[in-house]
């Protein structure tokens, strides 16, 4: 059986996707991923098939092992496939040996490079799916942070979460949508997050204490 | 005064290469960088003044600082601009509105890709040109480690020190020039890193305790 592929797509538009993303997707037969990514890279052909992510990643990973038995099969994930995505769950149902990946930008890279950060010294997190508690234990109040927000944890919950634990006001941004036509790059203080906005596909990107 | 490009190139091979990258460095007319990166994207038609990085960082910058009142500056590094790159000291120099930053793929991300791992509760940090100390600051024994070496701080001292600092064993590789022809991924152990070795342009990589 041959191996399948997880690529990673970069955050939106072509200019960010690696050449070497466009070419393994367009060695594969079968695409697997969001309808909107195996669409983009589906080719003017029709002879792939197209496997759109629906239902649980159980369920997906399902038709991956189904499809992989007879096809060569590409996984097309947003981002860089090792950074919030889909690879540990992949990693959980196959064994290495089983698949390549491809790597990609991912969205904070991107907005790093907006507003001229160096990310090294920042701590990355997200508050995707899990707790306040165990996002706060990845950061630090002195260094700067990157952290992935959701419907739940938003901007304005995280900040005063942070705030409550004794942040330091500071400047930071809202960066929604990058790499895509709506990006959308917002300043804020953490002490002053405004509250009433629905936030989509963001991330939270706060300055070190020590810039201020 | 026209903006100036700090554009990321990626870890090695153009496959590794963002398009928006290309098109950046085409459009400048004046090439700053190492000389095998700026010979890399001289064009053929040999219209680009080509500046390379001799000397301190400050000359360089001296350069860049000059040739940009007359023309259109890009300054090539390999990696991501923001990750422990030249992002840092043009920061410095310049405000943030005098350039614009074009991301890449950096190195780890590729070996990561490579070993099919998801670094993003990976501790990321460096041993180049600093402490073992302030390195060990950004490190968590429980995490997985991704860490950049030098001369000086080469895999065996760090493996050393870590012990030392009672860290337990683990499994981790020593990735060599990633993304480069000579690429090469080693297997260790943190207990018993080979110590006669020369390693060249190398990071580490280091499990998390849990996954023994």
């Amino acid at each position: 059986m041959q191996k399948f592929l997880v690529i990673g797509m970069g955050p939106g538009a072509p200019e960010w996707t690696l050449p070497a993303a466009i070419e393994a997707a367009a060695s594969a037969e079968v695409l697997l991923g969001s309808e909107k990514l195996i669409n983009a890279h589906a080719g003017n052909e029709c002879k792939k098939m197209l496997v759109p992510l629906s239902g649980s990643i159980e369920h997906f990973l399902d038709k991956l092992e189904t499809h992989r038995q007879n096809y060569k099969c590409a996984v097309l994930v947003t981002g860089d496939p090792g950074y919030y995505s889909l690879l540990s769950a992949v990693r959980r149902r196959f064994k290495p040996a089983d698949f390549i990946v491809i790597p990609g930008i991912t969205a904070f890279q991107l907005a790093c490079a907006r507003l001229g950060l160096s990310w090294q010294n920042y701590r990355l997190t997200s508050a995707h799916g899990k707790s306040l508690e165990s996002m706060l234990a990845r950061l630090s109040p002195e260094d700067g942070a990157v952290i992935l927000t959701d419907r739940n944890h938003n901007p304005h919950t995280i900040g005063k979460y942070l705030t409550d634990s004794n942040w330091s006001n500071r400047n930071g941004w809202i960066c929604e949508n990058i790499g895509k036509e709506e990006e959308d790059i917002e300043k804020i203080e953490l002490f002053n997050i405004p509250e009433n906005k629905e936030y989509r596909l963001c991330l939270m990107i706060l300055q070190p204490a020590s810039a201020e």
